[in-house]
């Protein structure tokens, strides 16, 4: 499993290996780890599953802080050498007092820009648990900063590592041998058969559960075990043959290639779900395809980083216009490969049948430059960009191709895994859903809380 | 009302003003336009009405090709002087045959990864209609590009100016005097009464429907009218009264600043409506407030265009915490004003309770010109933007307070029209539902097209 993240506080070896490494980095890290002994793997496996602030002693005077009024800063000097500079506005607009921010709904009680500009402590103290400040605002309202809340939320510098890259990026043939499955008893009893699914989603981007009562109820009542459904044009949950209702190919017989869905919303479906409800002698063909979007793009970015920059780079119109009651677009055009503030890679998203005209707007103006060195025009750069990619997506490494089966339902991060299926003859019973990304992120998240596990992205507030 | 876009064929008036203007030339343009005569104005309504397209001639030859196989492109000539260039490939990939594109869901047919590297027309043939061209490829398949499709879409150069910015910017006192409002029989009635519903939501970001049914259920049907009701962590349609349901301030009977909703979604809800269920006696105070985000934002690029910049640029982490059962963030922060890709801006996303922590991210590192010169931090700049922005969000001359009324829906369009509260004691039960954006534009375009008027962005395939 490929793993991410090290930081001041980890371990020697970690902290030899690539801070934040990008998808190049990723073999060398592979390699790293599993050329390490036994117990430095055990040391890495500990600094890498514990959080960074349990690293940090809970009693006795951890830091010092000094009071700037020059710079209008208070700086923190930490026992490790590192210090940090907090802005005072900065400080007093994260107060976490009662009155600054509702103890329930963790909002915002304070109203920032109401904040005089001369805001400034009338006295800083720092004890073993946080660093208060008295400030010199009519109330001499008080604020207190648990040190390690303090230091995980640090900006100048940031002192926090990414968080964890702990999905698995996949070969066809390695998931052919052994596909994430979970039990649909399991998921359906506890919390704990429920986080286990949840998890193998984000590490493998997809999951099969199986023993489900091959029923549209059934799979209805599984799904749920996520969030809500997200109903779109296509309705709520679905249950279909191929009458091509709806207008749109995936309603069809037809073969269809490796694609993301939704392509032509402003927030694409998050997870959607297949289930077959018909059993395998009413049709021939129509096995599923699925392609580990992320592993793709890891792959680009190692062939051709200018035409993997150009698809992070240029935003892609896309349309459905076939249903005579939709025509969707999203608000703003997004890439094909999506990176979040930190150039981490956070979703793909191609469909090139529902692609919309290309070329209008200032990213598509301009040259590009080639891998091999030439110069071309945007325009021409994105049809090499096409091709290499759809040669990576196409290729035998990455096409999983797997039989639906009832019983066996698949779920999918449509952010990350691109499906397709093969052309089929007879008659195809599918039932399904979507889930919005961002209820399955919350749900995982408060999973994860609740069982006391390891949280990617934990300063939430 | 603000309008935008002049383009080559439109009127010697249209020309000499300012093409893609931005907001600033706003007022240069209303001047220019309040100084035309009246047939001057006549004729420029005429050239801002009439779609580019169908200014051109319909018959008659009205363009030539020439096909340049070193550059690997057709030039397109056009009657008054300009000149497009398309690539084969793009000309290929854009085929509008049937063999090449669904008929009916207008989706892409064409494997665009398989085109050739040695593709290019066999022969070329600028008929009276258009471009038609057969290729070198195994079955000779020949292309057929109208002329006007052909144009609308150039792409080197783009020969389209951004669609008409008919949205009316207003203040306060204006709509004091004159908000936009609707009968509900008539939204129910009929596509034209929806459409003078879903055209006022447009140009001004909210509107009244008068004359509703006092319960929940004709409420629901109102919405229903425009799409299906977004379905989020707070349920459907809601119908509450203040009891802090699902941890958040909004269900309490506090003041609520002007905020857009959902910031901490990746795709924050498009449309909300309000309906006041008890009559006016049984509380006090609760007057709704709406401030128009996009005047706001044109008065902070005119004030301090560096504030603008670092609103438009910076990322802002939020989240929606209160609730046990859901801990919602964005995929991605996003800026509080979001632009598309030729600038314009297209959506405010501002709620400084649900802000979380910030200055993590590469955004937020480094120093930052303020409007005066002097150089901070990117932390501090911000609270310097936060304190212009809600400086002219809480003017007067922003600030629409009305109070809600059984029988008069309200719904406004959380992208752009911040909204908010007075404090209210005793009882007061409303209902209302979120719409999502891309729904609520499907549903207007699709208006206007079956009504024959023009459509802003009408080259969707």
């Amino acid at each position: 499993m490929l793993v991410r993240c090290t930081c001041r506080f980890s371990s020697r070896l970690a902290s030899s290996l690539p801070c934040r490494p990008v998808y190049e980095h990723a073999t060398r890290w592979r390699q790293a780890y599993s050329s390490a002994s036994h117990a430095a793997r055990a040391q890495l496996d500990r600094a890498i599953r514990q959080p960074l602030l349990e690293r940090m002693p809970s009693s006795g005077s951890i830091a010092t802080a000094i009071n700037q009024p020059l710079v209008g800063a208070v700086r923190v000097q930490w026992p490790d050498g590192a210090a940090s500079s907090f802005d005072y506005m900065w400080l007093r607009d994260h107060c976490q007092s009662s009155e600054s921010m509702h103890h329930v709904t963790r909002q915002r009680l304070l109203d920032t820009a109401s904040l005089s500009r001369d805001l400034a402590p009338r006295a800083i103290d720092a004890s073993s648990e946080g660093l208060k400040i008295t400030w010199n605002d009519m109330d001499a309202h008080t604020s207190f900063y648990p040190w390690q809340w303090l230091r995980r939320r640090s900006y100048s510098p940031s002192l926090h590592c990414s968080p964890t890259f702990d999905k698995h990026l996949w070969a066809a043939n390695e998931m052919q041998q052994s596909p994430p499955i979970v039990d649909y008893a399991s998921v359906m009893s506890g919390d704990e058969g429920l986080l286990d699914w949840l998890d193998k989603i984000h590490i493998y981007g997809f999951a099969f559960v199986q023993g489900v009562p091959v029923s549209p109820e059934a799979t209805e009542q599984l799904i749920r075990r996520i969030a809500f459904i997200r109903e779109t044009h296509y309705g709520g949950f679905w249950d279909f043959t191929a009458d091509l209702a709806h207008g749109d190919t995936a309603y069809t017989n037809l073969a269809l290639g490796a694609h993301t869905d939704t392509t032509y919303f402003t927030d694409p479906c998050g997870l959607q779900m297949f289930h077959l409800l018909s059993s395998r002698d009413t049709h021939e063909g129509g096995h599923s395809l699925l392609v580990d979007g992320f592993a793709c793009a890891a792959r680009l970015r190692a062939d051709s980083p200018q035409l993997y920059k150009l698809l992070s780079e240029l935003p892609i119109p896309s349309h459905a216009s076939g249903d005579a009651n939709a025509l969707l677009r999203p608000l703003r055009p997004r890439p094909a490969l999506e990176h979040d503030d930190e150039g981490q890679l956070i979703s793909v998203r191609w469909n090139n049948d529902d692609r919309a005209p290309i070329g209008q707007g200032k990213s598509w103006q301009g040259l590009w430059t080639l891998d091999d060195g030439r110069r071309v025009s945007r325009v021409v750069a994105f049809y090499h960009a096409v091709q290499a990619w759809e040669r990576i997506v196409r290729s035998k490494q990455a096409e999983y191709w797997t039989p639906l089966e009832p019983g066996k339902a698949l779920i999918f991060d449509n952010l990350r895994v691109l499906h397709g299926r093969s052309s089929f003859t007879g008659q195809r019973r599918l039932c399904g859903a979507y889930v919005n990304g961002d209820d399955y992120r919350s749900k995982r998240f408060l999973l994860r809380r609740r069982l006391g596990k390891q949280i990617e992205d934990d300063a939430v507030f």
